[in-house]
């Protein structure tokens, strides 16, 4: 029997993963806060759903692409009333990035329900979104990893099983975050203080590519930077958001996390700055304006 | 005419990096503070020297492998004397990390004796140095690389050419160095926290290893956490040297660099706390045992 899938969310990534769902056969009906969205999916075999409760309602997996913790709160429990419209059996799978202290209360709260979550939030930006070609770290109980491991498996290159608790994938993604919100702002410091030393910095990116200073962010974000291109492919208040999620969790368990503490305040500066929603690589803008430093496609 | 190599310096890194040099045909006159360690590779074709002058005198080319600029003054111009020795027309290869003021500063003291610098500071391990399997960030002039450059070719991989100023190749090795030292930093700061969120480490390395979240130090030093085994096969103090270089020019040129700064911290705290000459993945020890979390090979 097919999974029927209702789907909230249809934004840059919620957008092309659910396209990928229904291509692969599956019957999706999606609802989003813009009407618009669902409408403009409807050739891809996208069903518009005209609340939430109706894209829950009739479905045995429920996935929530939304942007927040409280957006998925108000989507399972406030005005959405998801939780309530689904029917037993039905697994929730939420694949935003909202920190495990969200999941596990979820989990929690829709259990008397008889429903469960999949913890399954993703790594990947939207071109990999829509070529089904996304990492997602996934957890959960093993009847529920049944319902939504074959539409993981549409969505993801790779979409390994890292535990058995809603929570543990929103764990490991947090730790994928911490090291990539680092790597990027470690990439902006490094390039902008290269071109401070007047360093020909395509050489320098040549050179550190080839060498142990190497990151997957530095080879994949400096060429915004080169470029001078900062059109948001991801955009810096993700990592407010995500290092942020980081910081209230380690200072709760007492943890000190002084690095990554670092690459949030530079993130913060250049949201600060106006940077907010421009691409991520913007950190390197913020830096060489506060400096004076002089980077590609920088107006005198 | 075949090269004249003098040498100075046989550590962990210049030991074998001049048995490379001596197996591939040039006669190395090589001296080190220790006697030991020129004697001990005499049957690889080295010629110990009993001074520095000695082996400077009739060098074409004279390698310092020293590890601090403090060293390399001496060499050259305290005790040593090598400046004194050196012949018009020999070129000094600089392949230590040390900062460019300190090789410009050297470079303008030996112009008037007709003597260049190359700059050449090298990355990559002793093993990779035994196998002539360096990355070198190499500056100079045409003539000096024309002297330099098959000796280089010799111990590298990869030696790239980045400026024809001495000091170009510092700026490089250190932009290099920053990313390399934060990253070792965020490294151990994201597993030791993974232990904390009770994850297992393995597959957190496993999953991030395929993932966005990673760099070339996350793959290589975490191994060494997940096996306990914290033998230094680079030192923390090496990073307290380098980011603590960085520091000094940013702090100059009035340019923030607060990412590596806090990473900086962090080799400190693990020098402070006894691991100075452990291993540079202890880092992660550092996290754990200030904050009770359990890795491999701890004893509880």
């Amino acid at each position: 029997m097919t999974t029927t899938v209702g789907w909230i969310g249809l934004g840059a990534m919620g957008g092309p993963m659910a396209t990928c769902v229904a291509r692969a056969g599956y019957p999706v009906t999606a609802y989003d806060i813009d009407p618009q969205k669902a409408q403009s999916l409807a050739a891809e075999g996208i069903t518009p759903a005209a609340t939430v409760a109706a894209a829950a309602d009739s479905a045995d997996a429920l996935v929530l692409m939304v942007a927040t913790a409280g957006q998925a709160e108000s989507v399972l429990f406030g005005d959405g009333a998801a939780a309530a419209a689904l029917k037993p059996g039905a697994v929730v799978m939420l694949m935003a990035t909202v920190g495990p202290a969200a999941v596990e209360g979820f989990a929690a709260r829709l259990e008397p329900a008889g429903v469960e979550i999949v913890d399954a939030p993703v790594s990947g930006g939207a071109a990999r979104a829509g070529a089904g070609d996304l990492l997602i770290m996934v957890s959960g109980s093993e009847r529920a990893l049944s319902v939504a491991g074959p539409l993981l498996d549409v969505m993801a290159r790779n979409a390994p099983v890292v535990g058995s608790a809603p929570g543990d994938g929103q764990k490991v993604k947090l730790v994928n975050q911490l090291l990539a919100g680092v790597h990027i702002a470690a990439a902006c410091e490094a390039i902008a203080f290269a071109a401070k030393q007047e360093l020909d910095i395509r050489k320098v990116y040549e050179v550190i590519t080839a060498s142990a200073g190497n990151s997957w962010m530095f080879e994949n974000r400096i060429p915004h930077v080169l470029d001078g291109d900062y059109t948001p492919r991801s955009a810096v208040e993700i990592f407010v958001k995500d290092l942020g999620i980081i910081q209230d969790m380690a200072r709760n368990q007492r943890f000190p996390v002084p690095v990554s503490a670092a690459a949030l305040q530079m993130f913060l500066m250049t949201s600060a700055a106006g940077m907010g929603r421009a691409d991520d690589a913007s950190v390197a803008r913020m830096y060489a304006q506060v400096t004076g430093t002089k980077l590609p496609g920088q107006s005198d």
